[in-house]
């Protein structure tokens, strides 16, 4: 039998809470015979707290050694103020950088069930299922310089450097045609190509590696301004949506929050394919932050959470029907109105975190 | 009696249809016996047609010496493939930098009778009135290096530079709070401190501008993805909203989008105060694009046009009484059913561009 190592890295907020949710799935799956064995470390405020960084070294390695990484949340009030190099985040951003995790796949799905939840009018989000694919290891996250100068006259300039070159942006619109083809077979590249040069530059690799590998795709280019307000306007316009590390960051939290589900939303982050293993390093993770306001009150959403498992069934360890399995669980429990407060219906009664959890171990 | 000199650069698309009826509003004030003096000059695709660059140096003299600038709106895909120095929107850059103007408003105003063209929720959105100031001169935009350098393996890198001096930023904020005293009294500044170091200097300095000159206004700091989101969420928790030009642009045309009526909305462009005659050089634009699949057929909603002369009423020429005067008989107008396409009411008659021109003017 197989083994698959996990990491679980639960981090600050409500992560620790949602993960323990995520331990009660794996331990099912484990009971059924599947070989799971999992690692626990500190990562954010967490990490800082105790080792004063907000990934170690030591977790850092482990996460190496796992075939999967599962990440909670970081960051909250009381670490607002710690050096920038040891903010919690830094963690974050350091596994994505370390692991080689250029890809981000981020789906925004509408639950029928929980369309009325959305701020926008039912029709144009009910049936929703778009994936925004976000290069995640470059841009303008990690380009140098990136710093803030003090100048003579004792005023400062602060610099970042949104920096691409022609293999990343080859990979990750690689990465979305193939994703496409599985889907609705339609790719939208958003950049700013009429104010970047790294915009001019993605939009002719996104077109020559469309000629070249995936001629059978539509593609669309698309402004970034104007896919912000696309999305708004109309979602079910797009199919798979491509983009830079900063757009991404911004259009994914826009398409997350018009299904009106936030606390549903997973996401997967891929590495490259190991030329002979055929594995990739991953990281799974919640679309939703930290909540430090309603963190250790056993009010989260654990589904995001749990869905983020999923992915990695899906994803890494080829477990297509133990996914499948795992998302009619959860589909059921919603269905059957187990639900925490973001998303009970209107006069239902609200469930804890855990309650979900459990819910779901029983539906399984 | 003073004679304003105004710069009408009607630009691409629908952009020479929308500012014709403009000229309609100035034809109706001046008859009144107010000092307006109009110029017509090229901008964009028309420029670069007529004069192989997006504006012209003898355009730009002219903008130079006008006491505000009309600007309809640039590009299409007749210039998709022009070279990058002389697209269309290279004009439009070229005046805001060279004009100094720094300071872009964007109002987002959801008209009531409108408010059911919003894909939002009619409660999320009706009587929405928020502001969105951003900085126009500096960031991404302008900073330098800017190019796409090809390496000796033939592959290439493609950079930006995101750039920020203490003084751009002192001036912005200073805009956006001294807005906030005339509106609801609360500011929230949007940026990524979490992964730009401009997102930190931003932040910092705000914060000083607040402490020093602006304590009684209230300030919250958002992050830029958080505030994207949330805009979609509940946009009425805002106010004024101060952010950078590139995050700027992108949370602008969301709050522009929310409202439903895109074609409403203006937008003014403001340089600093001359210390010794209180001028500043300002451009007026609406917020819409210009839309290259409706020019010519008389469909385009001018109103955001007309709006934005009423903008530069307010705040090129301090004529108070008369951009409440207009403000006033295009709501009139609105209120009496005479929409274009864009915003007419279900089952109701849309129409021209014209024909709101004259509406309007009959109104006065
Ligand atoms: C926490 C933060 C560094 C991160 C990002 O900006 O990438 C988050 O917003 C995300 O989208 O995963
Ligand atoms: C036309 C383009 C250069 C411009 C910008 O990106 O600033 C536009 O999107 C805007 O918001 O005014």
């Amino acid at each position: 039998m197989a083994t698959h190592k996990l990491l679980l890295l639960p981090g600050d907020g409500i992560g620790p809470e949602v993960m323990r949710e995520v331990e009660k799935i794996v331990g099912w799956f484990r009971k059924r015979g599947l070989g799971f064995e999992t690692e626990t470390d500190l990562v954010g405020g967490s990490a800082y707290d105790a080792h004063g960084a907000a990934i170690s070294d030591a977790a850092m390695n482990r996460a190496q050694e796992a075939d999967a990484v599962l990440f909670g949340a970081v960051g909250g009030p009381k670490w607002d103020s710690v050096p920038y190099t040891v903010r919690p985040e830094a963690g974050l951003l350091r596994l994505r950088k370390d692991l080689g995790l250029f890809a981000n796949l981020r789906p925004a799905i509408c639950y029928p069930a929980l369309a009325d939840a959305s701020s926008l009018k039912r029709e144009v989000v009910e049936g929703l299922d778009i994936m925004i694919v976000r290069e995640l290891t470059g841009g303008v996250y990690f380009g140098e310089p990136k710093e803030i100068v003090t100048l003579e006259d004792g005023s400062q300039r602060a610099v970042d450097t949104q920096l691409y070159h022609t293999h990343e942006v080859e990979r990750i619109a690689r990465v979305a045609f193939d994703l496409a083809r599985k889907r609705r077979n339609k790719v939208s590249s958003a950049e700013k190509m009429n104010v970047m040069k790294t915009g001019v530059f993605w939009r002719q690799v996104v077109t020559r590696i469309h000629k070249a590998e995936f001629s059978d795709v539509e593609l669309e280019h698309v402004l970034a301004d104007n896919c912000a307000m696309q999305l708004v306007r109309w979602p079910k316009q797009f199919d798979v949506i491509v983009t830079d590390n900063l757009f991404g960051d911004i259009l994914s939290d826009i398409a997350a929050m018009l299904t009106g589900s936030l606390g549903m939303l997973p996401s997967a982050s891929l590495g490259a394919e190991d030329p002979v293993t055929g594995q990739r390093k991953a990281l799974y993770e919640p679309v939703h932050g930290s909540a430090p306001d309603i963190a250790g009150k056993g009010l989260a959403n654990p589904i995001a959470m749990i869905g983020s498992f999923g992915m990695a069934l899906r994803y890494s360890f080829g477990l297509l029907d133990e996914a499948d399995r795992l998302d009619r669980a959860i589909a059921n429990v919603l269905a059957s109105g187990t639900r925490t407060k973001d998303i009970a219906a209107p006069g239902a009664n609200a469930v804890g975190t855990q309650d979900v959890g459990d819910a779901i171990v029983k539906e399984l």
